[in-house]
């Protein structure tokens, strides 16, 4: 149930969840995105690049980071635009607990037509793995 | 183009084929399969249940096998039956050139109605990795 545009103010925060991602997600992701770059399941490659391990797909953080906004919301029709920059990779070790991307959100401008700005926080070991992760939303 | 009825007889051989597999191939099976068990692209999972190394699904080797037939039939459809066992597992190292299963074929039968059983034998480095691997082929 979508909160009403007038109960939110600056401020209001979203609740905050929690996201695992192991190995076997980033192969699902792989399947479900088409990205196969092996960066995503190969930890031997992604190390002979520079990486510190298999990193997750930024999208799929991206992915993720919404739901934050969309159970907020009710509905993911009530997105009407989001964008993040990818500022950090999240490494994806090779055990059954993986690594947990945590995200936060809250309510930072009252816009027109009931709409409001949400800026998200994902952070991965209290780093931040997302810049500028914004959602324009719509309220009843 | 498929061979006629009338010009194949037992012991008629169907072209040979190479198919490569690779760590890559399996992480793509893995999505188009829907079969993500760790076994298929994850060595250390793989190796502490007593296999030498990642192995190749078994139903992807079933279908590589069967484009032996299709090509020499020329239409997917002209295949009425095939079956095989999974007698042997295809290790696949993590390298760019994986690993070749080697596919033969043989018409072992003529039928009625212009089908003929067709007899494969899909080898990776000299060893039998399919069993009783059989197509029944309708002919033009």
């Amino acid at each position: 149930m979508a909160p009403a545009y007038a109960d939110v103010e600056v401020g209001t925060a979203l609740p905050t969840q929690m996201f695992p991602v192991t190995r076997l997600t980033l192969v699902r992701y792989c399947g479900a995105s088409g990205d196969f770059n092996p960066i995503h399941w190969n930890e031997r490659f992604a190390r002979s690049v520079g990486l510190p391990d298999v990193i997750a797909h930024g999208m799929f953080t991206m992915a993720e980071a919404a739901r934050v906004v969309t159970d907020w919301a009710g509905d993911p029709g009530a997105v009407k635009e989001y964008s993040v920059r990818f500022t950090r990779p999240v490494p994806v070790p090779d055990d059954d607990s993986g690594s947990v991307i945590e995200v936060a959100g809250e309510v930072t401008e009252l816009l027109e037509d009931r709409r409001v700005k949400v800026t998200l926080t994902a952070t991965y070991e209290g780093q931040k793995v997302l810049g500028n992760a914004v959602a324009i939303v719509q309220l009843p």
